[in-house]
C-alpha cells in the first residue's frame, strides 16, 4: 500500500471545479507536494456580507513540511487573492510565477500585513525555458494567452506522468506583433500525458474578434474623439494600457490614469519594463484641465460598476476632476463578469444621460475575453493528444460539456476524468484510479479580518434578517408576582416604518403582557424557556397574520 | 391655457422607460384617460425582502372618474401583475384585452382576494377589427408576435394625434402555419403619427432562429429521446406546450403538465380552445409510471432556477414522482431573465449530474425570445414611418440606442423623444411640448401584504443587516445608584458565531459596564440619550476594531 501510494500521482482540486474561482489544485507523489493557484471566489448572492471565499486546506494539515512549491498561473484574484492567508497558514512555501504575478502577490500579501511580503521565499521564473526540480517533481513551462501578462502554463512531471496545465488560456487570433500560439509541441512530452483544461470556453460557441481588429477600433475611438475619451478597463488589462499609451504617443495625446489599483498596477508594470516610462504622455489626473479636451485620455478602473471605482464615481458626479459633458467618449473596455449584471446596467443608464458617446461589448468590438471558446479548446486537445484529459476552473456544467468537446476530438470516454472539488485521481504506471473518499472543501468564508468563523448560521440568520427585518421584545418582569412591568420595549429594524405601526406594535405589547400574566396565574416555578417561547411562536404569528412577513422575533425577559 | 390643454394629448410613462418592468402609461386628452398595462417590476439585488415594486399612481388622485378604460397588451406579469392592486385603487375603471390576458388579470386578482374578479367592468377584444370609443378616444387593435398568445398592438387615436403602441414584440421569422409580420399598413394611419417602441431589442444584434428551425429541434429531441424528455417553459408559454401536445398527438407519446401556474394557465388556454382537449394524450404525473419511459413527456416550470417549481424539485430529489436517470433529456426551452443567471447555473450543474443529456440555449436552439433585435426595429420604423419616435419598456440606455436606430431608419433627431418615468410629452396640432415638471414615480414597494409600507428606511436597516448582522445590548440599571445591575445582556444575529467569540462578548459586556459607571460617577441627573450614544459608538469601534465588521448596535437601557 505505502509502495503504491508512492508511485501514483495524486491530483486533488481543491476548489475551482465546481464553480469559477476558489482555484487551487494539489499535486502529491509519495510525501512531495507541489501546488497550483490558491484563489478566490466571489461570494455568491446567498452569501450576504462575505467579502470573499477561499480554498480549506484541511487535507494539508500535518504535511506543510512536504509542499516544495506553489505555482502561480497568473495575477488574477482567483488564481493569487488566497495567497496572503493560506502561504503564512502553511508555513511559507516557496512561490514560483513571473515577476507580475509575484508583484501582484506580494503587493496583497503587503496591503494585508505590511512588511510581510518579506517572508516570501521567491523563485521567479525569469525565461519560459527554466526549469525546476522539486523533490520528485520536475517543473517546466510553455507560453499562453490570457487576458493578463505573465500568464504561464506549467507542465508537472512525476516518473509515471506527465501534467500539462494552461492555467487560464485562450488562443488570440492574429496577436499584435507576434504569431498565433500553437500547442503541437506539447504532444511530444513524455507519455502518458494528462491535460488539465480550464474549461470557462465549453459552452462558448462564437468566434471571437481578432485582437487586431479590437485594437485597431480603440484606436479609432482615440483618434476620432470629439472631446475626451475616458477608457475604463480590468486593472490587471496592464497589456492594453500599454497599447494605449504607445498610441497616444504617436498621435501626441495625454493618458492620465486614474483609479488606486490601475495606478498601483502601472506602477509595478513600470518597474518590470513592461510599460515605457512615457513622461511625455503621461499626466496625473489633477492636471488633465491643463490641455485641450480632445488631447485628453483617461484610462481608469470601474467597468463593472463597482460603486467606489472610478468609472461610477464619475457617472453619478462624484469625481473630483472629472464632469462628463455631451462630447466626451467613454469605453468599457471589459466584459461583464456574472453578478455584475445589473450595476454594469445602471451605471450604464447613468453615463447614457451624460453623454451621447458610450461604447460598450454591445455595440462595438472593444475587448476581448481572456477565455477560449468550443473551437479552441477543440484545437488545444488536437495539438496536445493528452493520454487522459481533465476538465477544470469552471462550472461542473461546463466540465461535462468540455468533456463532450475532448470526446468529439477523439478521445475515449474512458480517458476522460471529471473530478469535482476534493477528488482524488490517481494517475500511476498502472493506470488511473479516482477514490471513493473525497478531501474536504466546503466554504472558508472570509468576512473582515475572520477567516472561517462566518459559518452556515451566521449566514442563514443574515438572510432571514435582510428578508424581513427583525423584532426585538424586552419585558422586565417582577420576581415576585411574575408579571410584566411597564410596557415591554420593542426595538425592530428592517421590518415595518415603526411610527406608521402604532397600532401593530400596541397590539403585540398587549399580547407579550398575556403571555407572562398568564404563566404567572397558572402558578409555580415560572418556565422562562416556556414563556420565551410561547412569546417567539405567539408574536410571529401574529406579525405574520398581520403583515405576510417573518421577523426574527427575539424575546427577552428580565427578572427584577 | 385650459384650451390648449384641451387640445393635446398627454402622454405619461409612469414606470417601464428607466428599467424593465412595471410598464404603465397613461393618455390624457382634455379630462378624459386611458391606460395601457399596470405591471409589476422585479425586486433588485438592493431590495432585500422586497415581492415586486408597482407604479406609482398619485398623479392619478382626484382624476378616477376620468379613466375610461385599462388596456391590457398581454398577459405578462410585467404588465398585468399590478392590476389586482392598482385597479381597485383606481376605482375599477373598465378593463380591455385579448382573453387570454383578462383570464390571466382575473386569476390573479382571485389569488389575492377570492370572489375580487366579478367586480371587474370587462371588454373583451373579440376580434382584431374591434373599434372602440372611450371619451375623445379612439381605441383599435393590430397583429404583433411575442412569447405569449393573445398579445396585441394598440392604435389610440385623439383628434390631434394617432399612437401606435405594439407594446412586447418581436418579428418571429418563418412562423410555422402563417405569414410574416408586415406592419406597412399602420403608415396609412392618421397622422401626424407616434410609434411609442418597446425597445429590448435595441442593443441585440444577433439575427435569432426561425421558428420553424426551433420547433424542428424540439420535435428531433421529443422523438429521438431514449427516456423520458422533461421540457421546461414559461408558464405562460401556451404555444409551445400545444406544439408539443400536438406533436405528442401524431407520434403516440404521452404528456404531463406539472407545477401550479403551468396547470393553471393550461386549463385556461383549454377553456379559451387554445389548446385542443386532448384527453389521449395528457396524462397526470403521478401516473407516468404506467407508460414505457421513452413514451413520457413532462411540461414543466422551474426553468429560471425558482426554488419550489418543479424542475429545481426535480434536480435535488425532492420531486415526489420523478428521479432523473442517465437516460433522461432535459430541456430548457426558456430564455435567461436577468437577475437569474447564477440559479439558473446551479441548476445545470445538478441535472448535468443526473443526466448526460441536459438541453439548454447555449448548446442548441430550443427557445426564441419574445423581443426584437436591431434588424426588427429598424423594419418596424420603416414599415410604419411614424412622424414622431418614442422609445419605451426597456432600460434608458436601451432607450437612447433605439434612439440611434430610429435616426438611422430615417427619423430626424427633432422627432425623437426619449421619456423617463413620469415625463409628460403632449402632443398637439402645434407640435410636441416636453414639460419641464414630471409626475411622481417612485418605487412603490410590494413586501407580503403591504403596498408602500416598505420605504428607504426599511430597505437601508434590511441592508445593513444582512451584511454585518446585528448585536443588542440590554443593560439594566439602578435608578439609584446608576450602575449596571448583573451583566448586561446581548443578543446578536448575523454578527458573528457567538459561541467562539466568548472572549469578544466579556470584553463588551465590560466595556458597557464602564460606560454606564463612569456617567454615574460624574453625578447629576442621568443623561440616558446620550449613554445610548455611547455604548452605540464605542461598542460600535470596538467590535469594528476586532473584526472589521460593523454590525447594527442597539442598546437597551433599562432602569429599575
Amino acid at each position: 500500500m505505502q509502495k503504491s501510494k508512492a508511485e501514483s500521482l495524486r491530483v486533488i482540486p481543491l476548489g475551482g471545479c465546481e464553480e469559477v474561482g476558489r482555484n487551487m489544485t494539489v499535486f502529491e507523489y509519495g510525501k512531495d507536494i507541489v501546488i497550483l493557484d490558491m484563489g478566490i471566489q466571489f461570494p455568491e448572492e446567498d452569501m450576504p456580507g462575505v467579502d470573499y471565499v477561499i480554498p480549506n486546506t484541511e487535507y494539508l494539515k500535518g504535511k506543510e513540511k512536504n509542499i516544495k512549491a506553489v505555482i502561480f498561473s497568473h495575477g488574477h484574484l482567483d488564481h493569487i487573492g488566497a495567497a496572503h492567508i493560506l502561504l503564512p497558514k502553511l508555513g511559507n512555501p516557496l512561490i514560483i510565477g513571473r515577476p507580475l504575478t509575484i508583484e501582484m502577490i506580494k503587493r496583497r500579501q503587503e496591503e494585508a500585513r505590511r512588511g510581510s511580503s518579506k517572508k516570501l521565499r521567491i523563485n521567479y521564473i525569469k525565461d519560459l525555458k527554466d526549469k525546476l526540480t522539486l523533490g520528485a517533481f520536475q517543473i517546466s513551462f510553455f507560453q499562453i494567452d490570457h487576458a493578463i501578462m505573465d500568464s504561464v502554463g506549467t507542465i508537472i512531471q512525476v516518473p509515471p506522468v506527465t501534467v500539462v496545465h494552461p492555467g487560464d488560456w485562450t488562443i488570440e487570433r492574429k496577436p499584435v506583433g507576434r504569431k498565433e500560439i500553437d500547442y503541437t509541441h506539447l504532444a511530444k512530452l513524455k507519455r502518458p500525458t494528462v491535460l488539465m483544461l480550464e474549461s470557462l470556453g465549453a459552452v462558448n460557441g462564437e468566434l471571437p474578434v481578432t485582437e487586431e481588429e479590437m485594437v485597431n477600433n480603440l484606436q479609432q475611438l482615440i483618434l476620432n474623439a470629439p472631446g475626451r475619451i475616458i477608457i475604463a478597463t480590468f486593472s490587471s488589462q496592464i497589456q492594453r494600457v500599454s497599447q494605449i499609451l504607445e498610441f497616444a504617443s504617436k498621435i501626441n495625446k495625454k493618458v492620465a490614469i486614474d483609479g488606486h489599483s490601475m495606478k498601483l498596477n502601472v506602477e509595478i508594470a513600470k518597474e518590470l519594463g513592461y510599460i515605457r516610462s512615457m513622461k511625455e504622455v503621461i499626466i496625473p489626473i489633477e492636471r488633465i484641465h491643463e490641455y485641450p479636451e480632445n488631447k485628453i485620455i483617461v484610462v481608469c478602473t470601474g467597468g463593472q460598476g463597482e460603486e467606489m471605482a472610478v468609472l461610477p464615481r464619475i457617472a453619478t458626479g462624484n469625481h473630483r476632476y472629472i464632469k462628463v459633458k455631451k462630447i466626451d467618449t467613454i469605453v468599457f473596455s471589459s466584459s461583464i463578469i456574472p453578478g455584475n449584471e445589473r450595476a454594469i446596467q445602471r451605471l450604464k443608464d447613468n453615463l447614457y444621460r451624460l453623454s451621447d458617446n458610450i461604447i460598450h461589448g454591445e455595440v462595438m468590438d472593444v475587448h476581448i475575453s481572456g477565455h477560449s471558446n468550443i473551437f479552441d479548446m477543440e484545437k488545444i486537445i488536437k495539438d496536445i493528444r493528452p493520454d487522459y484529459f481533465m476538465p477544470v476552473y469552471a462550472n461542473h456544467f461546463m466540465l461535462k460539456e468540455a468533456a463532450k468537446i475532448a470526446n468529439k476530438a477523439g478521445m475515449t470516454k474512458n480517458n476522460i476524468y471529471i473530478p469535482d472539488n476534493g477528488t482524488i485521481t490517481e494517475f500511476s504506471s498502472s493506470g488511473v484510479k479516482v477514490l471513493k473518499e473525497k478531501v474536504p472543501t466546503n466554504y472558508i468564508f472570509v468576512d473582515g479580518l475572520g477567516v472561517g468563523d462566518v459559518g452556515e448560521v451566521v449566514l442563514r440568520d443574515r438572510q432571514m434578517l435582510s428578508n424581513d427585518g427583525m423584532f426585538v421584545i424586552v419585558a422586565v418582569v417582577d420576581r415576585q408576582t411574575g408579571r410584566v412591568r411597564g410596557s415591554p420595549d420593542i426595538i425592530s429594524r428592517g421590518f415595518v416604518y415603526l411610527r406608521e405601526s402604532k397600532d401593530l406594535l400596541a397590539q403585540t405589547r398587549r399580547r407579550v403582557i398575556d403571555i407572562v400574566d398568564k404563566a404567572a396565574i397558572a402558578g409555580g416555578a415560572i418556565n422562562w424557556v416556556y414563556i420565551k417561547d410561547e412569546i417567539r411562536n405567539k408574536v410571529g404569528e401574529f406579525l405574520h397574520s398581520k403583515t405576510q412577513r417573518r421577523p426574527m422575533v427575539l424575546p427577552v425577559v428580565i427578572e427584577v
